[in-house]
């Protein structure tokens, strides 16, 4: 048998009862590891973490909490190539690709400690100035944040076990926070690794942070009034944790971050071959197949002028003709493998779906795969599909098939383009593509309603811009509608979720003894 | 038959089919007007408040809709004296309460009406300054706030059928966003008679403004992924909202304020009639008597040394004994009726189960009526409860009576009384007095997690304080758990609700191109 790996609950490492579910190498099919979280006592673990955990971090100034975070930055770069191998081996990814979840994920955490620091030696963060209450202005209202006093659980996507921790456990933890986190089983080894090497290394204060690996059954049950929720996954995941009692009775704030359907828009006005069209073109190729398209914010609706479907598919067609596909431990394979034959499964399932009511433009099922066994790995090549008649072809805006799949529509014109966009009922990311700025500018406006971000790419960044699916620190990540409707990172915004905003109201010079210090606006 | 009041959708007034329900004199018992929302085409109506009242509204600058708000503020004022009379009528209340709710909703207009005005001539909120993303700094994120394209859905209470619409209406008009008002059915008539008077004014555009009186059944099931949802009611309604399939389904932003057990806390160190003391006894009788106690902020539990346990509930009682209830058209009485029959049952059923875990320190059903049969009546005297030993009495954190009714707690020390506070599970407001500044501001810091508003009261602003209860739209009103986990008003903060946060992410030089204002800090 494989090793169970452990959960860490109540300051100990606690073995799950029974034989666990195996985690496998996407590739080969070979076991890994087993992970289980039964018979865990989790009332006793939450109550660890929010009274001990959360005492220790909220006795800590932002700067404190800051260096905490620099601290992790360190632990993690020094098991850094542990890492790559657990990512090659559970979730199939080829180097760069890892880079994208486990670099990412240094580097996010890195950002919030710089930032924490400037916070400074304080506990408490004003949130703008005092304002007056009384005409003779004796009596003030000053709005303060102040950190939550529960624990913040993440159930957390397969895709980022690494990124999709620190982009949250950062700001939780520089809020002064604990954190209980459940990775999805499919890759919770290398979160539960990490999660190790941090608490070996004694970075934090008992409590801050715990890891449940296995089934989430529980959890959302041992949530109380001042716990927050974060999670990342399905749609329909999203609904029922919504809907769960504890969730719905105690008012437990919830940040969900779940699938949508990203558009990439070419605007009028670009003809085949020149800037626009061209950095379309490779954005796309890019976005389709970085972690086999299994990015939440992966360009899965093209939209462009229907003068130039024919050129567009052309274009991203050869393009994704050449990408290599199969086993990431060959260094000629540009393309690794989905985590799991039941992904695989999934999304081959999605595209038939899909396929009845578009074209085929680039069939995937037809790339060979190098050092890998059809039978057994979850290798995929890249699919496009086409939709001549957007009008046609509705599941386009409703299917999100979460690999290297995504679908070509022809519009008439720009208010069509909109339209078309919107259809996805909210997305996390837009791109934009064009050859006129004040045209892209207005369509940036006019789509951001929908969207957590907009992404503009123009020649003049080409070397520059960070990339459609790329999700940075600096900017607010989420989207409304079918997307989940959360907001995390956006820099120091991403605190606001794990602090309570409040109005103290009193005599003026009483407002001025509060110790906090203000908030970067 | 009494009058049916029609409803506002769609563009048109449409009267509800059947008899409708019966709205009531709480004194008399007379029957007032009737109100259904029965064969209402509500998706029609929603569709006609996106569209048309949408496009119009997000087609106006910040400026332009601040104007309208002072053109409603206008119409309102002119039409004052019709609306004292409806809520003497309908809500039983006397003169200085039936105020709290129209003048409130007037100022609280006025207020975003100067606000909006600053914001100027544009359509879109710029949310911090850019911020660079590539080391060479071409290319950046700016952060904006654009309206939603969706409708707000209110669900309002049934205690303020006037400042409760404006409260709401203002930010969302104000951020461009169309409103579908339901007001609760016991008092609905102020509210359809305001929203009557501004449609008769024309000062909206077409869509921008509707109301649904009566049945709340298919309200929720017409929203759309882009539409929010604001609800004031009780925390049970609350948690059915939340699990509605259409709101948990289409990640719709949902803002509620429920009830809750505020609190008002004494420090140590008063004495018996120092200023401290009996500013605590002013402010407690004040808000339980002010609208017979119906105010979600209204203080329902007092906490005090126990060495003033005695003391305290000596100088309340006699301050109670005071107070005339009756009927609210007589001069003499202070105190007016609860809204109905039903809500003074739901009372007398709520002291009772109060009763059984306290002691009875002032007994409201002693008091006399003025001019009101108690057969008939919804009229009520206040009741102090007690609790000399906190741990004996669970139910006063637990069970919100909403009407005049307060239990004081007796504690051991500081630590003791903070979690005393904390076991309301999140309230809406915590009231502090008490002879040390620093002591106050220390405590307000504490407390201000487990609240949306800490209101401290000292001797030097005995004149100017605003009041534990009134909601000021400078400050923020809302508060974690068991309050709902809402956020409304805080000045301009309130239109974060009603905007969607993107980053948009370019080339510096097109950024600039942005026609978007800095949101003022």
């Amino acid at each position: 048998m494989t090793e169970l790996l452990k959960n860490f609950v109540g300051g100990q490492w606690v073995e799950g009862r029974g034989p666990g579910t195996a985690l496998h190498d996407p590739v080969t099919g070979a076991e890994l590891v087993r992970v289980s979280s039964n018979g865990l006592d989790l009332p006793a673990a939450f109550a660890h973490a929010r009274d001990t955990g959360g005492a220790a971090l909220r006795g800590l100034s932002y700067a404190q909490r800051a260096a905490m975070l620099g601290a992790i930055v360190k632990v993690l770069q020094a098991n850094r190539d542990a890492y790559f191998d657990i990512a090659t081996a559970n979730a199939g990814t080829v180097k760069n690709d890892s880079a994208v979840d486990i670099d990412g994920g240094i580097f996010t955490l890195g950002q919030y400690a710089k930032w924490g620091a400037a916070l400074g030696d304080t506990k408490a963060l004003r949130d703008g100035g005092a304002v007056k209450l009384s005409k003779e202005g004796g009596f003030q209202t000053q709005h303060v944040l102040v950190p939550n006093r529960g624990l913040a659980l993440f159930i957390n996507a397969f895709n980022f076990p690494a990124w999709g921790l620190w982009e949250k456990a950062a700001p939780a933890l520089l809020s002064g926070v604990p954190v209980v986190v459940k990775p999805a089983t499919a890759t919770a080894w290398l979160m539960q690794r990490m999660v190790a090497d941090v608490v070996a290394a004694g970075v934090l204060p008992a409590g801050a942070l715990s890891i449940v690996c296995g089934s989430s059954v529980g959890l959302l049950d041992a949530l109380t009034p001042f716990d927050v929720l974060s999670f990342t996954g399905s749609a329909e995941t999203a609904a029922t944790i919504r809907q769960h009692p504890a969730v719905a009775h105690h008012s437990v704030r919830t940040n969900i971050e779940a699938d949508s359907v990203n558009s990439a828009l070419l605007l009028p006005g670009a003809t085949p071959g020149d800037p626009s069209f061209n950095l379309l073109v490779r954005e796309v190729v890019r976005e389709m197949t970085v972690k086999s398209g299994q990015k939440c914010t992966a360009i899965r609706r093209i939209f462009v002028p229907a003068d130039l479907y024919d050129a567009v598919a052309e274009a991203i067609g050869a393009k994704l003709a050449k990408i290599t596909v199969g086993n990431p431990r060959n260094e000629t394979v540009r393309m690794g493998s989905l985590v799991s034959r039941a992904q695989f499964d999934g999304v081959t399932s999605g595209i038939a779906a899909l396929r009845a009511e578009t074209e085929v433009l680039h069939d995937g099922t037809q790339h060979g795969l190098v050092d890998a066994d059809p039978r057994v790995a979850a290798c995929l090549g890249p699919t496009l599909l086409g939709a001549r008649n957007a009008e046609a072809s509705p599941i386009v805006h409703e299917l999100e098939v979460f690999g290297p799949a995504a679908t070509l529509v022809a519009y008439r014109d720009v208010p069509h383009a909109h339209a078309l966009v919107r259809r996805g009922g909210g997305s996390l990311v837009c791109s934009l593509y064009g050859p006129d700025d004040a045209a892209l500018s207005d369509a940036a406006l006019e789509l951001a309603p929908a969207h957590g971000r907009v992404h503009i790419v123009t020649a003049s960044v080409e070397s520059q811009q960070t990339g459609h699916g790329n999700v940075m620190p600096q900017s607010l990540h989420g989207g409304p509608g079918r997307a989940g409707g959360g907001e995390e990172l956006g820099g120091l915004r991403a605190l606001g979720f794990y602090h309570r905003r409040s109005a103290i109201q009193a005599d003026a010079t009483l407002l001025d003894r509060l110790s906090a210090l203000p908030f970067p606006a």
